[in-house]
Formats: structure tokens, C-alpha cells, sequence
């Protein structure tokens, strides 16, 4: 479809495909890293004592008690800290005012695919740098005439995470543009590079509530960087809508960071629960990449990685399957709780078994 | 500040400065057109509900049981129908999608001031036209070799209201570009243009649950329009954030659509309340413009709209002041409680016989 009423910039989008979100009750669903456990109960709580009458006002604008509880948690200053409707709209943000040079982005050729989408959506030249043969990110690869540089740590679909001293290495060699560090997963294994934001300015770190704190639903996501850079997503966000964040939005995601307990007893849960579905994939065959996020990324010598995600979907088991060169062998699996990996080796020793 | 890490773009956004929301519990509060009653008890209830586990997972990413909802309000297809994170992000992706065609984009000069923020934003040309003698819109002004039209009807912040007739003439003089319709405040007292829809395919109105719903806190905001232009807004929102809308947002605004006759008996209420207002404020010297919005433009022959808007402040009475040429001497104050009217009205009242 196209139209004449269209903006000339619409008719070359390619939007990104979010997985599937199936209404079914007994998927057993790996397939878009959510979290297998619910938010903190202060955090259910938190989002229904929201729900009175104050709807009827705007939320505070600059979500500034947010803001406050982010930089405390993380030893940094409100001024040094971004909010946004997920890390998407963050991310999204992030690319308008901070990587739109008219240079080349830089970013690995396999990464989070909606880093394309949003260089298509706002005009950004970008080149994707090619994934070692082990799917690896080799910093010394990000180099030229570029305007600036997008990491996601741990990468996905892979998992693997980079140290922190990479990050830092990369910072110091390109001091003149912006790095991005996308850390939605880097709870699950990686080292936060947020402790090099007071020696670099063109630091901006990315994280999101959704993944170890379990808040998909709730749409929550920040950047923390050197206050030049905030201000830029400031003006930004306050030229494309001045709240984006709602009500229960806000209340239940400084619940989220008020409960530290519950947040380290899941995310370690979760590590553990990957290293055990490591080894039993492994033990099934599976060529896995080694990850610090709540996925796998593992492929089976001899079987097809399409044919692989069908037969799973006809069980009931729903992972992610990216049907490009050099994935399309792979699964992406998402770490579910102890009874769904336990359903996934089920379903996946006996497709290995038949033919 | 500026910053050679900042996009070019960024250098130049004038970003839109909303009313403030003030911490103190004392305040009159009648500066940002909030509706002065709670939500309907059942949108309080669904949000509640949805503040359970389900928070885990990704919302729904097109929100298809509220655009069902929605559809079947207006008398819609659910592909005529988009949803967003409050009107303003609605109103965000038209302007990019829809109305960036390098001619100038037409909108009054006293209207919702985010109209050029978006613009700027964006990188459209626009043409602001006066509006006649008495602040109401002439749509025989609005002709030449444009890239479309923005209308907000009723206005702000005059409340005049344009007939659905000119509406009409406007679609049918402009057949080759859009005209948005922004009906933000049509419950109290505007007729709807999405009658026009299916005769006009270059009509987009846009709509907000914030005001005559009393849900500005949860940020719900929708389109309604031909499904080619539905087409192009879902593009740009799916390569800037594919899941703008949380759980806890798409359960209470479902839930505010089914409540019709608390709908019903809020609205007019307030319309009540308005008309009342209209004759104190009368009544105190006032020139009013007719208002069909839940807020009045007035000012006062003997007096100084801002003089007046800092005295209001200093005794706990907010309301709201644009100073600028052909609106500084006027006071936007949007309609209250029955009690907060009369507080109003008993502070100006004082504040007109000193001196």
C-alpha cells in the first residue's frame, strides 16, 4: 500500500516485527525474553495504589522522583538521567538527538534489528560491522569517519557480552562522537559501563525495566549519560510529547528499584536456571553461545534451525527465529522458568529422536 | 547549552512548555484543562486488575481490543482507528507521517502551541493564519499550495468551536492533502468530524481520553481517519516503539468506553458548570469568548491579564497565561468543580474592587 497523503518518509520504512504475542494460555512462550516471573508484589502494589482519582491530572512531566531514584541507585546526579516510554522510545530519542550526523552509525550486523529501523525512520547513514566468525564484537573493527556507535551489551540475539574495558577502550578512541551502550540484558551477566559515565562525555547507557525487573507491561526505560547529552533527549521528548510516562507507570516503577531483595533473588534465579538450560542443550547437541542475558542463542549441527522452530511451534513451545544469513540456523530461547525449559528438553529430545 | 554531540536538529527545537503541575494540595488548580471529577470508578477497577503478573509480558503491540473498543464507539473499522501514548504522541507521528511534504503546513496563529514544536521537530514548513478580529477561524484563509491543515476544534485556547459544515468545506476544498481535525475538547460542546470519514479520505481526527474521560494521568490518545492514513501513522509508530501504550493504560481506557453514562452525566455537568462560569465571569465585567471546551478565555476591559494571572497565583488560584501578542491580556482558566469555580470567582472578585 502507499498514498499520496503520505510523508515521502513513510513509503521506505520497514518497521520493526516484534515477536508474537499469542493469546493462548498453554504456549509455553521463549520467544520474546520476557521475564517467567511476575514483578515484585511492592511493585503490583504500588501500580494499583496509583489508580485513584489523580488520573484525572498529568503526571509530573519530567517524571522527576523517577529520575531521583534512578541516579541514587546508580551514583549519579537527576540531571544525569533520561525517562522513557521503554527503552524503545528512549532508544528511539537516543538516535534523533544524539547520532543523526550525517555520517555512518556504526553497529553490529547482527544486533537488536530495530537499530536499522530507527536510522530508516529519521534519515541516519548507517553501516552494520560484521560479528567475528564466533559471533563476537571486536571493537578494533569500529573505526572511520563515523557519526557514532550503537553496542548493545550483552549483544542480542547472541548474548555475548563485551567487558566493560572494551567499552572504555572504544569511548577513548572515539572521543568525538556519541557510544551507545544498550544494556537491556546486562543484569543477567555483563558489567554495566554506567561507573564510565563521569570520565566520558559521549558516553549514553540505555537499560529498561522490562527484562529483570519484569515490567514489559508497564513500558519503562532510561539512559544515563553526561547532562549535555540528557539535555538533547530533553528537548527532544519535549517536542514530541511532554508525558510519556502515565501515572501507575511512574508509582510502580520506583517500586521496582525500592525492592533490591526481590530484584537479586529473580535475576540470580534466572542465571541459574540459564547454566542449567545450557548444559542440558548442550548435552542434546546444541552449539550454544556462551550469554550473560536471559537467552540463549544455539544451533544443532545437524538440524535445521527453521524446521527446528516449527516443530517446537506445533508443540506449544514458541522461540524466536531470525530467517537471515548466519541465524537461520539459530534459536533464540528465551530462559523460562524451571517447568517451561524443562517442556522446551522435552519437546526438543523427542524432535531429535524422530527421523 | 549547546553540544557538538547534538544532532543538528537538536540545536534549534523550541520545545512546548506545559502548564504547571504543582505539588501543593491548597491550589486551585484550573491551568491545564484536567477534568476536576475522578475517572469512572470502573477504569479505576480495570487498572487495578491489570496491575497483576500479566505485567511481565509486552502489551498487545497494536492494542487491537481497545481500537475494537474505539471502532465500535464511532461507528469505525479498527483499521480506521490508531492508538497512542496521549494525543500528543498521535498528533507527533500525523505530523511526521502525514504532513511533512515540503509545502507549508496551515494551522491558526492562536492554537495548541505543540502545533510548531512538532514542526520544528520535524522539519516542516508551516504558515500560522490569524485568526479573524473576534479569535474565531475563517476556513476561507486557509487556501495556496500547502502541505495540509491543522485544525483544533474546538480551539485553543480561544474554545470557539467551528460548525462540522465548514469542516466539510475545508475537506472538500483540499481534497489532495490531509487535514487533521484536533478534537481534544469536543465532548463539551463541539460536534465530531468523524461522520466525515467515509465521504472524506483525507480526514484525520484525532482524539484524547486526558479531558471529557478524565484519564490525562494514564496518557490514552487516538486517530480515526481513511485506513491508508492509519496505514502510515502504525508505520512510523512501529519504527519508533512498537508497544507505546501499557497494560494498565489499554485496560483502563477500554474500561472508560464502557462506562457511557458516567460518561454522559460528567460531561454535562461540566458544560453546566461552564455556563455558569461564563455568566459570573460576565457578571465581574469579563468579556468571554463562547467557549465549547471545559475551559473560558477571558479578559477584562480594565484589567492586565497578567497583573490578574500573578494575583490569582499569590492566593492559590492557577490558571493559565500566554503572553504574547493578542492573547496577554486574556486568562485561560479551565472549568473546576462547583467549589473551585466559586473560589475563583471570590478571589477575582476581591482582586476587581482593590484599586
Amino acid at each position: 500500500m502507499t498514498s499520496s497523503y503520505w510523508s515521502p518518509v513513510v513509503r521506505d520504512l520497514a518497521p520493526y516485527v516484534p515477536g508474537e504475542q499469542p493469546r493462548g494460555l498453554d504456549i509455553v512462550k521463549l520467544n520474546t525474553n520476557e521475564n517467567p516471573y511476575p514483578p515484585s508484589p511492592r511493585v503490583l502494589e504500588a501500580v494499583r495504589a496509583a489508580a485513584d482519582e489523580r488520573l484525572r491530572l498529568y503526571p509530573p512531566p519530567e517524571a522527576d522522583d523517577l529520575k531521583a531514584v534512578i541516579a541514587a541507585h546508580h551514583g549519579l546526579e537527576i540531571d544525569q538521567v533520561f525517562v522513557g516510554n521503554g527503552s524503545d522510545e528512549v532508544l528511539a530519542h537516543a538516535f534523533f538527538a544524539l547520532l543523526n550526523h550525517g555520517r555512518p552509525l556504526l553497529f553490529p550486523d547482527l544486533t537488536y534489528s530495530f537499530y536499522p529501523v530507527y536510522c530508516r525512520l529519521y534519515g541516519i547513514p548507517w553501516r552494520e560491522v560484521p560479528l567475528t566468525a564466533d559471533y563476537a564484537i571486536d571493537i578494533a573493527d569500529y573505526r572511520g569517519d563515523i557519526g557514532g556507535i550503537v553496542i548493545a551489551n550483552p549483544n542480542a540475539p547472541t548474548g555475548r557480552a563485551l567487558p566493560v574495558s572494551d567499552i572504555e577502550a572504544l569511548l577513548a578512541s572515539h572521543p568525538g562522537v556519541v557510544v551507545l551502550v544498550d544494556e537491556a540484558y546486562v543484569d543477567f551477566g555483563a558489567d554495566s559501563a554506567i561507573g564510565l559515565i563521569a570520565r566520558h562525555p559521549n558516553l549514553l547507557v540505555v537499560q529498561t525495566l522490562s527484562k529483570s525487573r519484569a515490567l514489559a507491561g508497564l513500558r519503562v526505560g532510561f539512559a544515563a549519560g553526561h547532562r549535555e547529552l540528557i539535555e538533547a533527549l530533553d528537548r527532544v521528548k519535549n517536542s514530541f510529547n511532554s508525558y510519556p510516562l502515565d501515572r501507575p507507570a511512574i508509582a510502580g516503577a520506583i517500586a521496582a528499584f525500592a525492592d533490591e531483595g526481590y530484584f537479586q533473588t529473580q535475576r540470580r534465579r534466572i542465571i541459574a536456571s540459564r547454566e542449567a538450560l545450557v548444559a542440558a542443550l548442550s548435552g542434546l547437541g546444541f552449539e550454544v553461545l556462551p550469554s550473560a542475558a536471559n537467552f540463549l542463542f544455539a544451533r544443532h549441527p545437524q538440524r535445521d534451525g527453521g524446521t527446528l522452530f516449527q516443530a517446537l511451534r506445533g508443540q506449544g513451545v514458541l522461540v524466536r527465529h531470525f530467517d537471515r544469513l548466519r541465524t537461520h540456523q539459530f534459536l533464540r530461547i528465551t530462559v523460562g522458568t524451571e517447568a517451561q525449559n524443562a517442556r522446551l528438553l522435552e519437546v526438543l529430545e523427542t524432535l531429535l529422536t524422530e527421523a
